[in-house]
């Protein structure tokens, strides 16, 4: 926990340093900043490093900072989310998941069980959607369920097979994280990092992930309004990591007809606020199989990059959400719609 | 106001007679129902006559109904919407406006201004729309709003210019009504007759219109459950008019990034439930223009039978509703993708 | 339906004329407010007439009006509702029910059955109730009911067995009504006419409950903002009628545990914005029995003007809402304890 | 992360050990349990054991419990909460939270600044709050912030300037924490733990404070229904920390009119699901300084234990939160109104 921060965070400006710019070049960047009274938030990414600076207004946007060695350019910044908004980086965000691209006109499918149950059942899945089309195969070793005494996952003995069923079908794997210390473990196995719908405000185990170098996905919270999903997708972007992709799966509302509502607007709204990838989740926001098909197709429609579907070859005997499930022929028949969606939509699968 | 009912609702069986069937043939399958204590609602369509009977499960449904002289089938329904429910047609309505057809592998464009405010105006939008493919044109004469001092509609005068467009243009169409005592009025103008979403409970509203002979579109109350929604086609049907439509658009949620949110599950959930055609609104429920072309094309993939979106020739001019209007050659653009969406869907238009 | 408005309802002046103001002194300020290019409202109720200006600020705000004939005080007014905001009329209004005061520190308890199922039933509740200490005896005639095969009310002969009970114990009667051509059939009977929470928003209803002369209830929309509800209420009294009560009701929210979510902040945001009376329906609200107590209470405590309450002889055997209708001894133990708090918030009852 | 559960929560039994009970009678208990195919969840308390037994209902309801060594009764639970069921423990619980006692008729005044900011001010509000009757200081040290670039506390120099507050003023303290690996910190501190409303599903955070000796405050969250609540408290419970408070706290609607929406009938819903004591916070639920009051003020007539207020000596200066903050002198003149509601409604406090 990092106790700072002065809540003026509406008026700022985030200075784009160069990719070959120094330590040097940063540190004085830095120094004037604080020299101005403002605060430095440093987010040291991959390829470069970019600098939030939250402070006077008019001190601070009057500083001529493309003059400083190894600046860029300089970005005022009026949303609350800084780092994830459009106003930042106008261009698309593209993710590179083990290889797979996701984003920026990159439409990639990702399915799997829900939870890693055994060899059987993931391996069973895995063939089957790596051969209907998936890129990416979800399955998961950690699940926060709502009642103590439901099935809480298979722990590390599940990330363990979601390894060796990269290796025999050749999908990165993507997997939950809900507690902050598990952070280092399931990086150390995960091609794709995923924080649920509880913990989207998880904001300790936000910062922990902004800290590892694994991509990450940020479900939304089935209560939580777009601008505090972005804001939560900051917390990540902040502390380093800038692979962050968004995936909407349902609101709480009172209809009581589908498990969650799915917000299908979220979609077009996220690609006007930020540059960052969203896909959608059909399996638990609908919470029906028979949803999964047309809320898989309108996602495409809707300009989602991706989708995320739970597929089980037995979904009788799952131990979590097995109404959600479809079967792998199912899923098979989809992705046949789906590529026709992609074709007219005009974006890659 | 018909103050009948039991509140058995739950258990009931309709009789559906056969197109041929006489007066007397009806009077008598009434009669003998009466003799063992249940209600019956007559529902006399265009087409045929059907008879919801609500009483004991038992006594009703071992009588031999289908050996009555004009009885053509005998269906138990155990939802508490009974005519418009799947257990009791199951094929899909198709519902005939003026010539259009609606429904059951027929998509239709809906287009026009949100009101009617002047003949350039109205008939500005109206060529425009044609041009672009739709089929009906929407304008609105009579227009219930928050406030009592906002725009409230040009009344009749409103309804002989859309009228005059409909000859102009060939394009029949649809307008709302706001209370009993204009239903007459509104329906000796009018193809198709809209229920708006704050009208959607008005129970006396809806008795009128299933007692007059134009098709009615029934808007979801933007806090309805879908249960409800179809309980309040039921009380259209039961009267005696099977020609109803759905419209969905957007219910309220805690999302304010939207004005409404789409509820695009609502579309296959119908579908499962009800033979009725379901349509999508995109306009009213985003309430943003750059909204209006994503949650359009999401409609088409997540398999609804059409669309209603709001084009004004000058949307920052338009006196109710103009930032949810697109412009006329944003709508061509639109229809073009639509087009192209149908084809993949299977779906003529 | 009176096709007017110019959505220019932000920018407003309301003219109070003086109690002996004469017809000339209104035509008067009318004519003058026509002149600047302003509409003008007429609200011409028991005591005094207010006329409503929208036009442009400026223009009007500076005229002399307080040197105009018959004219009292001239209040420009922000929100979108002008006649029922506090920044109209700074006291509380206390509205006269037959002789019963609510409101401005009088604390009313209605009670009685839902609705009026038979003589036995009704009269059995109305003396009940009145030796514990309600002023106001509740029941329907006419129920709205979301199945057209629910019981749907007596319609008149309810209206007259209301009228006998009246008499028998000396209670003025509250009583719903649903359809606007009902409304002087109503009128004729009832004491304080109930708009339910469907038709909160049907605005052909409400206008005309503003040109009878009985006191009116506007029971909250389930699903409408605050400031929905008031702009409801502005539609009542700008046609004259000025004895509008509010009631709280419940919203509708995901949580499942009660039929609504009593919305108790509700009274003291009123209280802020409005000069209207606002009670509170535990009953409704709750939909459970064991939650009217509690939630009555705490109705008290906020400040709330009165409480309505379901009270059944026999809720086992109820047509309407029985699981929330408590019975006669229950209600008077609650009288019991309301009276204590009453006395505590140093209002009268 | 503790990978167990199959998911058949809905068949259970609980078998609390006298208090006299030795590890050998739980352990031969546990046994019998697993011989008959049960899972056995230990949750051992400050005075006693109780084991929670999971399986095949009929199988582990027939053996004669009561006969064991050591055990006191065997209670069957249909809730899936089982242990903060009111069917496992008809009578209320009561919490000491360091010599104060909360709940079961002792009603406590929770009062102090949302954030710690400086000795000046934690020091002037706790001696105003001490002084008007509050029992309980709040105050906290870690502030999860939607805004990665809020103020998010002092950290553990808060903690110390509240202990000194403690000494000083002799009030016990409450504090959040945030982080699971902060707890012991926090617990060393504090003599009441708050789950902040967006931790509430933090389910790994609820599993560590269930292992700690400190009293456990669960606010409610924001989206989650009363029964998700009190699923998350028996996450804390069944770890062996039976000293859990509910606090009721405002649920995310559509009304935008306060920051929550108050479910005051979440008091009495509780009270009868439960036995944890439930108190309420009327100023993080409508977000505004005039609604504590009489938001207060209802709490007290609906039968809560408690209520928890943010007072502050000079709101407009407040890092966090200020506009909901009330004046010491306010907290006076209400602490005075709810003295006399607290008598009406027999509680002591």
């Amino acid at each position: 926990m990092n106790p700072v921060g002065n809540g003026k965070g509406d008026e700022s400006l985030i200075i784009v340093m160069a990719k070959d710019a120094t330590p040097e070049d940063v540190r004085q960047v830095v120094e004037r900043l604080e020299d101005a009274g403002a605060e430095a938030h440093i987010s040291q990414g991959r390829l470069r490093t970019v600098i939030g600076a939250v402070g006077n207004r008019e001190t601070i946007q009057q500083l001529p900072w493309e003059a400083f060695p190894g600046v860029e350019r300089a970005v005022p910044v009026l949303k609350p989310f800084k780092f994830v908004s459009r106003d930042f980086q106008p261009e698309d965000s593209i993710i590179d998941v083990s290889g797979v691209l996701l984003g920026g006109g990159h439409f990639v499918a990702i399915a799997g069980p829900c939870a890693v149950e055994s060899r059987e059942q993931l391996f069973a899945a895995a063939e089957a959607v790596a051969k209907a089309g998936a890129k990416i195969l979800r399955g998961d070793a950690f699940k926060p369920r709502t009642s103590p005494y439901s099935f809480q996952g298979l722990g590390e003995k599940g990330l363990e097979l979601l390894a060796e069923a990269r290796e025999e079908f050749g999908l990165p794997f993507i997997a939950e994280v809900v507690d902050p210390r598990d952070v280092d473990l399931v990086s150390q196995y995960a091609d794709l990092i995923r924080v649920g719908t509880r913990n989207m405000a998880n904001f300790t185990l936000l910062a922990e992930l902004g800290k590892q170098p694994k991509p990450v996905m940020l479900k939304r919270g089935f209560t939580a309004t777009v601008e505090e999903w972005l804001n939560a997708a900051e917390y990540v972007y902040k502390e380093g990591n800038h692979e962050v992709v968004l995936c909407e799966r349902g609101i709480r509302t009172f209809e009581t007809a589908t498990r969650n509502t799915l917000d299908i607007s979220a979609v077009p709204v996220i690609k006007g606020l930020s540059h960052l990838p969203v896909i959608v989740d059909p399996s638990h926001s609908g919470g029906r199989r028979q949803l999964v098909a047309p809320l898989a197709r309108s996602a495409v429609a809707a300009g989602a990059d991706g989708f995320m579907i739970d597929v089980h070859p037995a979904p009788e005997t799952a131990l979590v959400d097995g109404p959600q499930a479809i079967l792998p022929t199912e899923f098979a028949d989809l992705m046949h719609e789906v590529r026709a969606l992609a074709l007219v939509m005009g974006v890659e699968m």
